[in-house]
């Protein structure tokens, strides 16, 4: 599959992160669930959304920051979202495209408009988000590109699409090509309080159509509801073909059949805000696995992606990602 | 084996430590490898024991911690090792069997005093150690009880053994009398100079006698010459039953077969010196695995006994151990 047109073709919501710092106090006030992510009706994210301190708007959403980061990387990546045809979903269809991403989903028109993602930064750098899903509510299973999806050497899912009613069909569409094209089904769980949602199904995807596994540690841990990572670890392993666990300051654990590999985290990072750690590191990974690099290596690359992401603010990448790459290969 | 006489039999140099606080300068001024441990003659011990702060003396000997560790516990200890008949020795063999550790090696009359250890402990709560290793080159194989060995689930030796001319042959007897009685053979690598001077012949017996092996992250990527511990990690694998790696901050990993168990370090832990560290986490490991706990939680007591050690001045326990067995295995 090395001659694919495209790497990884990413499949999530299309979103517009609004972030601004926050202090604690405000997400006790507001009764926001801290580092997690949170779903909100338009109605709150108006009120949110104007009690916030001067932010900034940026083009986000999980699989999207994803594959830009891919993308700058060098990697040949494609994107499967829905925005709507107002000023935010232009913003976010130039940004990607400009990230030299393919991404041709059919705008929504005279629907919601564009999902927007409140990011409440607080000052230990944690990130709390409320998301208006907004157009990706209508991203269907008529917007996989069967084409996309049969020339990508894997596609990437992100735990989130269980979240709006008709992407969950627009999942198992892709899985479906996915297997039928040899192409590699990847799922990352998105969000510890996502897989608290959908744990049954998560678990009956990994088993039964994913190849490789994102996960944090919160996120695993809930997943088979134990207190302590190594019991994750024991029970994820042979449950699908590659599972790449992060674990923040403690670095990333890799487990491929019958190997496992402790990816130590990047010295000396000043982190300033958390948002899109996740992201990166799945994009440093498969950047390295359709590169046909070593399990060590993708986990790497994956590690350093993350440690830029945290050291500025906004969860896309400020510098040079084939440097970083060129440094994780060495 | 569970109705064995004795959960474990260490051998190892038996030594009494000088324990006292120096400044990194002092270290440097002296040319002392900080961290390590060094073997001195006797002239260089009269010099820096001149030299040295007021300090304590405690026994010590990285074998004979690990015994004295088990047994408080609650495990079945018995311990094979030299001293002379002085004072040093009379203490020695006192505090072991105040311990409820089996010694009977006979006193070395008439010949070099008892081993001491002058250990250097500086503001960052590391430890300098220099040897003099006196009555314990005269242990040999003269001195191995068959009996022990032969009634013991473990027998735990220590990588300084290599160190003393004859110590070896104790070392390789034991070994064999082990194979033949279904004894466990456990080894600690116990210093990176040390695997150092005896690479190509731990290599060996890793390979062909060594059931448990013990290593710090220094000490195993020595013993493979590579700069990073995911690499050892791999090379590690399937070269003995059971390999307990020590990471300080981060915890340990245990591999074991197909498994790989990563076990965080207990949180909180003020570091005030780290003499024993290495020994304590053995013995926290092997009273799990002779109880026939899983490997998680002899990681996990073992870490736990590490965590009580460093807390203190010394190498010796100072709190009820068995209580830290009840809790590690809750």
């Amino acid at each position: 599959m090395a001659n694919s047109k495209y790497d990884v073709t990413a499949i999530g919501n299309a979103i517009v992160d609004v972030l601004a710092h926050a202090e604690d106090k405000f997400l006790v006030e507001q009764k926001l669930a801290k580092g997690a992510m949170s779903l909100i009706d338009p109605p709150t994210a108006d009120r949110l959304y104007g009690l916030m301190n001067a932010g900034v708007e940026a083009s986000g959403g999980s699989a999207a920051n994803t594959i830009a980061g891919l993308a700058g990387l060098g990697g040949k990546g494609a994107f499967i979202g829905k925005v709507a045809n107002d000023k935010l979903g232009e913003a976010f269809t130039h940004d990607i495209r400009a990230a030299g991403v393919a991404f041709d989903t059919p705008m929504l028109v005279n629907g919601a408009t564009t999902a927007r993602c409140l990011i409440f930064v607080t000052p230990d750098a944690q990130r709390t988000m409320q998301t208006f899903l907004g157009a990706c509510v209508e991203l269907g299973p008529e917007d996989v590109e069967e084409d996309k999806i049969k020339n990508s050497q894997v596609v990437y899912l992100e735990g989130y699409l269980f979240d709006p009613p008709r992407a969950k069909e627009a999942f198992f569409k892709a899985a479906k090509i996915a297997k039928q094209a040899g192409t590699k089904v990847s799922l990352s769980l998105s969000d510890a309080f996502c897989v608290g949602r959908y744990r049954a199904e998560f678990l009956d995807l990994i088993k039964n159509h994913v190849d490789i596994l994102f996960a944090n540690e919160t996120e695993i841990t809930s997943l088979f509801e134990v207190d302590d990572f190594d019991k994750a670890l024991q029970q994820i392993k042979g449950m699908c073909e590659i599972a790449a666990l992060t674990r923040s300051e403690k670095g990333s654990v890799i487990v491929k059949a019958g190997e496992t590999h402790i990816v130590d985290a990047e010295k000396g990072v000043k982190v300033v805000d958390t948002t899109g750690a996740g992201d990166a590191y799945a994009a440093g990974f498969l950047y390295g696995y359709t590169q046909g690099k070593s399990m060590a290596q993708a986990g790497k690359l994956g590690g350093m992606l993350a440690a830029e992401i945290i050291s500025h603010y906004g969860a896309r990448a400020e510098s040079d990602l084939k440097q970083l790459a060129k440094k994780a290969f060495a």
